[in-house]
């Protein structure tokens, strides 16, 4: 036969790559316990309908969905918030809120795989439910800043936008413009279609040309002052004030270098109600490496209760890639404190010193097999060990060993408790 | 609408629940990297073709198959072997050969979702890729029975059973059964479906009565010399010699109180070709809590090279299930360092404390909304926060903070570094 090919926009790790992917894995996670967060997790896949009508049209066309042998409909999770709102309608008041999660989910969806965007990928998720404090819009932010930070990135190498579809919704609202279901998946990718088919597009879904362009003038704007000379009802003053007092927050939490007001950013899922921000490197040479917002009324279209909630997701890809770049991924090579070898190939011998000096917490290597000691010493080599014992030296004192500290050269002996302390 | 539930025989893992599962990956993890392993991953899902007339029935009959979007059969990944075998055939000989990885894969199975049985569930699996060697077996099982042992188990608590599918397959062509494929199947049955069963699929399977009743009292065989006593060919003394061997070499690495002989094991999947084991629970009073054994011939019947194989997967659902029993699970309660409160809700000034706390490398969290001080309390308890710094006390000295150490009650006062010191 044939051997089957990597299924398409999916992704081996073989342990060069792992060690990467696992060192993305352990920031995240460490970051976001330092904020307080805890981890959770869900099935990876869910009931279709936990997608469908809520996370948006694109996303529910890019689903991986099939029937299952017991005639349910099916769907590999493509984001991880139907889920966390799946959790809370389940538990109901039975938690107490508000509550700081996260989740590291791996998630899929069929789209055009290209730089940046693959078919199966991770996500960090962080998440705060159960209170419409802005406070909570501070922590998420403030966590995005310092976990960036974490991986070796300056204030100014990256760019968190913050926009409000509230303040959005009630600019439409000015405007005259009613339905905006349709209007909101136009706006997401007004960057991206140029001027013409955002003026085509909106015009489908409804607007006059005037309202266009009062809506592109609005979403171009730079800086609060001058959003605030654009506005006129209390609703949007206070949709305002809300990114105002955010900001000043910010300054407090010593992360304000790194935001900015931004009302092009609107957001590809259906279900925000508030703040929503995307963070990009600075210059936007990729696409997003994190984005987010607050959806309040995820869970009552689910089913559930009214509960609040804002989080973000953070993807592996682009934020590899940007870390590449930057030349900031740690050394991808295997490291091993001791590896034990054998002259006269005591394999017995071997896997009784392996065990004592892995009773004390070290991680050891050996042959498998017979060998000559120049491809023991290969082998050792190979997988980065900074000591090598050899268990049957004649120059070692009673009861211990020979060995050499690979990183410098230098051959020693003494006994296993006099090896275990050598700092290598 | 109604809420779907969460889909059948898969779990929701709440913060209380996954830092257990975490306590279960970071045990796996650190003894497979102290035994010298490296960890890699794959997709998800695979080519149905990598599962088909390979993995052995039951498993394929299992499997979660569906179309994609692109009309490619594709598989939610059963077991990750396959996987294992296809990045050994794609990268060829540009792999160092032997070589030891490990994985801790997500899979997926349909079948009676019940006790110790999931739908999606989590493996360790350990594997050798590139010896023929028996020390790789020997590798292996010592791995087990020290992370075992991590778990807070002792020797005697569990039992890894070793066969040899070699030594049962001379033994089968000693007692004149030629054709081996419909046999394994029962074989692996024979302890759950009875004496009756077991001569009735065995006659259906073209063995006479008697050659059933040599199989049966050679699987029931207590020790090596017994086994000795039933065989006569050079091939099945080789066998059997190689059995001794393994039991020597643990023997000197330290685990052999913890392994015997059992030839009533002979492992579910289709590709085993030599040592095929299993680990029980001291009493088997429940599902195996890991299986494995040798696969020779995988990569070959998988369109690629010849390169010998042996591993195992150890499943988190039975393992959590015995340390659950044996009252050996850590305590799932979140932990912080320090929550930062404010009798006046001054919300700046806390999250500037929290972040310089947080900079230090601690675990830090804070309300959310002004809240009363009594409510802030709560919350710090309901965290487990060890330490509550004030940020606005008025017996604090100049540029330090109140504190109190939640663990004893006592409270203090002083500057931010001498905070940093407290051990509680």
């Amino acid at each position: 036969m044939q051997t089957p090919p990597l299924p398409k926009g999916t992704r081996d790790f073989y342990p060069e790559s792992m060690r990467i992917q696992n060192y993305i894995f352990d920031t995240w996670r460490k970051a976001a316990l330092r904020f307080g967060y805890e981890e959770y997790e869900g099935p990876m896949f869910e009931h279709l309908e936990l997608y469908t009508g809520k996370s948006g049209d694109e996303i529910v066309s890019q689903l991986y969905d099939f029937m299952d042998k017991g005639d349910r409909h099916i769907a590999l999770r493509p984001e991880m918030t139907p889920t966390l709102a799946r959790l809370v309608i389940q538990k109901g008041n039975s938690l107490r809120k508000p509550f700081k999660w996260f989740s590291l989910p791996r998630l899929f969806r069929y789209e055009k795989a290209q730089k940046g965007r693959l078919r199966e990928f991770f996500q960090l998720n962080l998440d705060i439910i159960g209170t419409e404090s802005i406070y909570a819009e501070a922590d998420l932010l403030s966590a995005i800043a310092s976990m960036l930070k974490d991986f070796g990135l300056k204030a100014d190498d990256f760019c968190i936008g913050v926009s409000s579809r509230k303040l959005l919704n009630v600019f439409l609202a000015e405007i005259g413009v009613a339905d905006t279901s349709k209007v909101y998946p136009v706006l997401d990718r007004r960057l991206k279609i140029g001027k013409d088919d955002f003026y085509a597009e909106l015009a489908a879904a409804g607007l006059s040309a005037e309202q266009t362009k009062k809506l592109d003038d609005f979403m171009d704007s730079k800086g609060i002052d001058e959003v605030a000379s654009k506005i006129s009802s209390e609703e949007s003053k206070a949709a305002l004030d809300e990114i105002r007092h955010l900001f000043k927050t910010l300054e407090a939490a010593g992360v304000a270098e790194s935001v900015a007001l931004d009302l092009s950013i609107v957001r590809g899922l259906a279900y925000y109600t508030g703040i929503v921000f995307e963070v990009y490197d600075k210059g936007k040479s990729m696409r997003a490496i994190a984005g987010g917002g607050r959806y309040d009324s995820l869970t009552e279209k689910l089913g559930g209760q009214k509960v609040p909630g804002v989080g973000f997701g953070m993807g592996d890809v682009v934020l590899a890639n940007l870390l590449e770049e930057r030349g900031l991924l740690p050394s991808s090579k295997q490291s091993l404190d001791f590896f034990v070898a054998s002259f006269a190939n005591d394999m017995d011998k071997v896997f009784q010193v392996a065990s004592e000096l892995r009773s004390r917490g070290f991680n050891v290597s050996h042959p498998l097999a017979p060998a000559k000691l120049g491809k023991q010493m290969e082998q050792a080599n190979a997988q980065g060990a900074k000591i090598v014992v050899y268990v049957d030296g004649d120059k070692a004192p009673a009861g211990g060993f020979e060995y050499k500290i690979l990183t410098t050269g230098t051959p020693g002996a003494g006994s296993l408790e006099e090896i275990a302390q050598i700092k290598a």
